[in-house]
């Protein structure tokens, strides 16, 4: 604990009457708290360059009067009972500073952007559909105190030193190299931003072109993290349409704007895949109006079945991607780390938009994530966790077809989870999710899930169902919590397709 | 490796002419580089849900004609010398977006902010005075190791899911203690948000308060990385001078600015500590403004004598401190884990920003470093290197001392740096910088050191040297090299203070 002292050589006050007032109008002024150690008066005594008697006569008048006590082994402490006089005096910082200067209002927050909704984990209840968390049972632990233990064993010059701000080399040139085998993206580690989270990367990407009045197209719905984060730069938004084939491409035409947000993978939050048909439409739109395309791959790690589709940003010939990818979704989100490939003429303005915001990403989880991927070790995990989460989703189809007849799921062939378009008769969405709660288990809306609705079609009829998350015994349990929500809020579903096939919105192919 | 195929069935080509032709003209595009694997046939037809035999014998037609080739122990690849057509064909991609539709000028970047200066590396001298680098030695890696095995011999949780956005409540607790008993702030763990370094804070800060002509403050000669994040959000900078007693805070006087950036512990780069008296004033001139003060406090864990001074935010009693810290200094830059400290009436502003950023900071450092702080690890770490860097930053003084007569030393009673503020007849501080480079030791001008100067008194005449991450005998050789390029510029130093006695400015209470 610091006291602070101020004393004065050769004046009326002799040096241990300063030390003791000083002392005791700290204690009274709330500043020295009941029960705080105060140093001991050798200490004292060296820091202040005065003699020891000095702060010890000092010392015995506090203790005399009540203000300080000794305390067996910790050593001298303010007093845990002070004296009355206590009640009576201001803290000393208030006469510190000037009380007769009127205050002003302090300058007011200039931040525009809203609050991304975030689940609140004190009221989730056990059994939680909250989409794209990653098993933690799948959690590489060994394999990350391994390496950790290797790297600080051989040198600690990673971390006690700043690196590149565009991430750790190593790291880099595996992402480059699993990007070429897995998404069909041939690019040099030097086009690689290591970043925490892909959020951070739609900042850096605001950055370099959002300002006031900025057209950025979105999806409709829309991942709101995105969303949020490009209008918190005041950009104005453009919403596209999606339907099963992903976001409607054909809008664009005639549309200008800076920037073209997409999740062509499995489409947030509706799950649509982006067909080829589209993707080399967009690109072309691109190309002949000079808007770049943020591509948003999150969980494109899960293909479950069919051929994986070359990501927008291999099929890109004109320079117009930016790609972003995360080990949030692969492994977890608390390792905050993502990346963005970026065209060759965006790296060096990047890098200094990177340098600006935080001079780079820390190194730990760098170097075991460089070890992960360079070993195989992340192929093989994530053939791991896909066999592990394709077996929870069909458990999760399964129990939706024998509970409520044939679902209307899209998103099903990849990432981690779906949406389901509820069957005729179902309760509204919000209610739905408010009474499976009661039963403890949640589901969620678009909204509440974390998307933005421009006036889709989807948010009046459809919930949000992550399913990676759960064990397969966990899924049966919400799926019975849904059907005995359905039957409290009474409105009893048909059960069989027959009672929706007369809504071809409801049908489709991705069943 | 993907393989991206359209088949078309009960079409006028065979499915094998199919699988042949497509993946013929993939390779023949560059698309599929040589030496590239491709996927088994086995694998490639349950992808596309067609025979074996079908990729067999589309294989067999690409290997008779030199396009793949097997290759033992890894399957087969394609053929790293390829047949002579494929110098005539353009890329698929090239074909698959229209090259008719002309491609416009890509949307420019509208980005202003000017990159910090980091020192090259790859350039740098072994025994380097960069300002700021704790010593590797030092770094705690046995207790990082053991805490890192515990946690997630523990639980992975904490790394498989979103936290706080704040931080981990345990690391901001332990941090809060620590400012109580170090610093002299008394904050709850709310006010306390998590940050990848001051540099992040800082743009936090910016984002709540700076838009374009929004007024700070800045010390001048001041930390570029604040000046220049300010900068990159528009504002206009208002630089006040600095000399022996810290800012001069008198000279604000009759400013309005939204915020006011100072370093008051270590004054980066003079290495003055600001006088309680201006505290003082400074509090009240926030006061009566409106204006929020930045304190960073980037350097104060290194107090080598003399009673530590409260910080402003311990002072501060009308909620216009935002306070930063960070472990960069004290453990290692690696890390990228600092902190800010708010006033109440900003906590939800800045949680919201910070959710909007990243959503967070990784979870592996702040676990780490909360066990750190909480068991007491951290006040002996620091204890054990406070007294390292002062036995080196006296050898510094001493071999200053010996070799050019008592030096005009500034901030040496803390920090990592200190200022030397050359004596008369010495080469101008670029000169010395570029010529003791030559004799493998590196010494920094202010600007070089990441300094931004708006006409101080101290570019002209001072360098920094920062001593804390080397040895005695580093220091001594670059004292040596320091001498030998003096000599070799051909203003010989004369020895004795008799030299510069004459120069008020240059005497003074910091040696």
């Amino acid at each position: 604990m610091i006291i602070s002292l101020k004393l004065q050589r050769g004046g009326p006050e002799t040096l241990q009457r300063q030390v003791f007032v000083q002392i005791r109008n700290q204690i009274l002024d709330g500043w020295l708290t009941p029960g705080l150690e105060i140093p001991a008066s050798r200490t004292l005594a060296a820091e202040y360059g005065i003699s020891r008697n000095t702060v010890v006569q000092a010392y015995e008048w506090l203790s005399s009067e009540g203000y300080i006590e000794a305390n067996k082994g910790v050593g001298t402490i303010v007093s845990r009972t002070l004296p009355e006089a206590s009640l009576y005096v201001g803290r000393t910082n208030e006469k510190l500073t000037n009380s007769r200067t009127p205050a002003a209002p302090k300058v007011p927050v200039v931040f525009k952007g809203r609050t991304p909704r975030l689940p609140d984990r004190t009221v989730r209840q056990a059994v939680d559909f909250w989409p794209g968390r990653p098993n933690s049972r799948h959690f590489p632990a060994t394999f990350f105190k391994k390496a950790v233990d290797e790297h600080l064993g051989f040198s600690t010059m990673a971390l006690s030193e700043y690196g590149d701000v565009a991430g750790l080399p190593a790291l880099r040139s595996a992402i480059a190299d699993q990007l070429k085998a897995s998404r069909g993206i041939s690019v040099g580690l030097d086009q690689i931003i290591v970043t925490a989270g892909i959020q951070e990367a739609l900042n850096l990407i605001s950055r370099l072109f959002v300002e006031a009045g900025t057209k950025v197209v979105v999806e409709n719905p829309c991942y709101q993290g995105a969303a949020l984060a490009f209008e918190s730069y005041g950009a104005q938004l453009v919403p596209v349409g999606v339907d099963r084939e992903g976001t409607t491409v054909e809008q664009l035409r005639g549309v200008s704007a800076s920037l073209a947000y997409v999740t062509p993978s499995h489409q947030f939050p509706t799950g649509a895949t982006l067909t080829i048909e589209r993707r080399l439409k967009l690109l072309e739109w691109a190309q002949a109006t000079g808007a770049y395309i943020v591509e948003d791959d999150y969980d494109s790690d899960y293909q479950y079945s069919g051929p994986p589709m070359i990501a927008l940003a291999g099929l890109d010939n004109s320079r117009s991607v930016i790609y972003l990818g995360t080990f949030s979704k692969s492994i977890g989100a608390g390792l905050r780390t993502g990346y963005m490939v970026l065209p060759p003429q965006l790296v060096d303005h990047a890098r200094k938009v990177k340098s600006l915001m935080n001079y780079g990403h820390p190194w730990l989880e760098q170097m075991v994530l460089a070890d992960f991927l360079a070993t195989g070790s992340f192929q093989r995990h994530l053939r791991r966790i896909r066999r592990s989460y394709a077996a929870v989703r069909d458990c999760l189809i399964d129990g939706l077809r024998s509970g409520f007849g044939e679902p209307d799921i899209r998103g099903a062939a990849n990432g981690m989870h779906v949406m389901w378009r509820l069957p005729p008769g179902f309760p509204d969405p919000e209610t739905l999710v408010a009474q499976v709660h009661e039963f403890g288990v949640e589901i969620y809306t678009l909204a509440g899930a974390g998307a933005v609705d421009f006036g889709s079609p989807y948010a009046a009829d459809s919930i949000l169902l992550g399913y990676s998350s759960l064990t397969e015994d966990e899924v049966k349990k919400g799926v019975r919590a849904i059907g005995r929500a359905v039957e409290a809020i009474g409105n009893h579903p048909v059960s069989g397709r027959k009672s929706w096939s007369g809504d071809p919105q409801h049908a489709g192919a991705n069943r």
